[in-house]
């Protein structure tokens, strides 16, 4: 991970000249950066600055402006347009590609959506209004309606004065092919075309053989298509397969940072969308709830331990060694799921190699709990001067990171079968089940083998 | 996450053909699929079957071979191939563009490598022997150096021209314009070029403003640009300006999920490139020394344990809840690490934010600390029946998940100063941290209010 590409000088211009109230020259420098270098300048400011920027650049360059925003992310860019007039927001809207501006408008407060939304509704073909009837996170939401297609009856030559006379597409490099129901059957590229003669039918030059998503594909689906095939844009098609958008690659890229993203909270007991800078409350409300669930397993393994105060309290060193057990086992369940959770999501880990994947992780618990058991074997004797204490934690030790192997495996893999999101809530049901089981193993061979032990006189 | 696509169908015809020795339609199977789709047989095959399979193929048509290895992966695909002679590696590998011919052959055994280079030294003009002089992890490295370049005194009738001529190139979605000596001095589209007529200059329709990538660039900047500015493909030039390769944005995807799983197995303490199928004692060795880290540092905080004997001696109950207050600790920052680092990672945690993000977190971790220290509070007075114990346990609960919601955003930060990726070794500091706070806040303010707790007769 490097550190992020730099702004500064740009930035430090942008503070000192909104310090100066120096408009003209703000505006002027503004103008000059592409979006993605402006929203990287929205993130760096702070909030007022951040609107005081922004609204100086809309009332002059609104394209650009809502470019900006688009690429700062609908959330946090929905919120820089929200105390614009719905009129004024409906005519910026419209200068971005419909998806960009489908998201944007999707994350207004909600009333000005519908307002928003009801304004821009007339647009024909297609506009964000349309995009918002399908479902979130399918190829239908994601996709630019504004496709650019070729009749398959045209030769090479009308091909390119369609081109020629084309209106301002989002994508050229894939020219995609239809018969006279728009329905999609085939694909070409503005090369081949210049590489034949005029007249060559266009049907004798395209490629029947198209990978298109459907409106109701999943954006991850949509995605995993794209990275596997490379390709620069995916058409989407309708159920009748006509030709009704397409996704180009840049907006994979987005889906596949949101998914990694997605993946590392979830591991980590954080709702998704959580930000560095979100309000301390919105990541209170994002972060308490599993917090909650841990507290109250935690309680559960608590419970366990009281099980067994007769035994602490004959050999109080159990409670130093305790933690090691749980902490050890917890710490070997999450290398594995993140193996596994990962595997799941590259598309590694299938239900034919599911079972190499499992017998491959319990030797790794097995060997590691062996390895790491010895060491913890001396540790404990060389802090308690007791050698069956010592003994009792490796054994222990050995069967917890078995058990937390096999587990960090077989959890994620049932919740898949069960078809909830493998990385949402293995680690709940993980750390309480290494914890209690460690606990158990641990306290119980005691309990068993205490005549072997120092006990308290 | 979404269940990964299948090729159950062509997978199943495809072990069914390899079962009945039908050669000759296995490969008429194998010849229709595209490449990625066979890396996804290959993924799902037993590693006899998958030699099989791919010793059938590469016999035939091994420009398919290849591709498929390739998408496969160089570290797994180099495996199929490395039993061939060196002579056969040497042919079959310049089917390929030469970045991907480059990464194969850096993951043959050395031995083999150094002759297959050897074999293939000769090509003119860069071929996979010559990336591989550059640095791991650089453009350099990475760049297809087949980049299609226009000189800037033609005209655009006569660069269509040079297109029709040309070779075939990996990309022609984007035309660089170069000078004499061969620096990159523009860009412009295939689009653009048939929009004007024949004799118009191209210096006239290029852009000059072209985002480029130094041979030297990291390979995460590289990402970083193309995903920023919504680019295809990225020209790369060496320190004097002069055009040598372009990199696709195809690589970039690449790029981009191997950031984001080494971000996921950092946090969790497991070497990058540990896969779902890799032999057991290769995981065994990319786990066990993190694990022993923490192992030591387990014994660490049971050493912080045993100095409070005399106090847990006299109160057993602290023994329960002891696991309690180190692990919410542990939690809580594990939440924290994952905000911060995913926030270094995609550029929006910044310097200048950075305090920003420390206030909010550390008002997160009090806010938690309160709320869940409250709960926790009655669950100890629930199972032990000591009010005092609960109030000792919340209190050292708030302290411990400010202090993990603080060091959780503090250590990445400084590790990030001291350029060491903030991931790596953010979770052994952390959980090192809040195990040993725990216990000395929670213990410690129990030896302080012995008097207040129900000790044993």
């Amino acid at each position: 991970m490097a550190v992020p590409r730099r702004n500064n000088l740009v930035l430090e211009s942008v503070r000192r000249l909104l310090r100066m109230g120096a408009t003209a020259n703000l505006l002027n420098l503004l103008q000059k950066q592409h979006p993605a270098d402006l929203a990287q300048v929205f993130a760096e400011l702070k909030e007022r600055d951040c609107h005081a920027v922004f609204n100086v650049l809309v009332e002059r360059n609104g394209k650009l402006a809502v470019e900006a925003l688009s690429e700062y992310g609908p959330e946090k860019g929905s919120l820089l347009l929200a105390d614009r007039p719905a009129e004024e927001i409906a005519r910026l809207v419209q200068e971005i590609p419909s998806d960009d501006a489908a998201a944007l408008i999707d994350h207004l407060p909600e009333e000005l959506s519908a307002v928003v939304l009801e304004l821009i509704r007339p647009e024909p073909g297609g506009g964000p209004s349309e995009l918002l009837d399908y479902e979130e996170q399918t190829a239908g939401r994601l996709m630019n309606p504004n496709v650019f297609a070729l009749s398959e009856d045209l030769t090479a030559g009308e091909a390119i004065t369609a081109i020629q006379n084309g209106r301002d597409v989002e994508m050229v490099f894939y020219l995609y092919v239809v018969d006279e129901r728009r329905h999609l059957v085939g694909v070409t590229s503005l090369r081949r075309l210049i590489l034949v003669s005029p007249d060559t039918p266009l049907k004798r030059i395209m490629t029947s053989d198209v990978y298109s998503a459907r409106v109701d594909t999943d954006q991850e689906e949509v995605a995993r298509r794209v990275a596997s095939y490379n390709l620069l844009a995916i058409p989407v098609v309708d159920p009748e397969n006509k030709l009704v958008g397409v996704i180009t690659v840049d907006d994979v890229i987005d889906i596949l940072k949101d998914e990694a993203t997605e993946d590392v909270f979830r591991l980590a007991g954080v709702s998704t969308f959580d930000g560095v800078l979100s309000g301390p409350f919105e990541s209170l409300k994002r972060r308490m709830p599993w917090l909650l669930v841990n507290l109250l397993t935690a309680f559960g393994a608590a419970w366990v331990v009281s099980r067994f105060e007769a035994t602490i309290t004959q050999v109080v060193a159990l409670s130093f060694l305790m933690p090691v057990v749980a902490g050890m086992g917890g710490n070997a369940a999450t290398q594995t799921l993140a193996v596994i959770v990962r595997g799941i999501a590259l598309g590694e880990l299938t239900w034919s190699n599911a079972r190499q994947a499992l017998m491959k992780e319990a030797l790794v618990g097995l060997g590691n709990g062996i390895a790491l058991g010895l060491v913890a074997t001396f540790g404990a004797w060389a802090l308690t001067g007791d050698w069956a204490l010592g003994a009792i934690l490796g054994l222990a030790m050995i069967m917890n990171m078995f058990i937390a192997a096999t587990a960090g495996t077989l959890i994620p893999l049932g919740l898949r079968a069960a078809k909830v999101d493998p990385a949402l809530a293995s680690s709940v049901f993980i750390t309480t089940l290494t914890d209690v089981f460690g606990f158990l193993a641990f306290l119980g061979l005691a309990t068993l083998f205490l005549g072997f032990l120092h006990t308290a006189p």
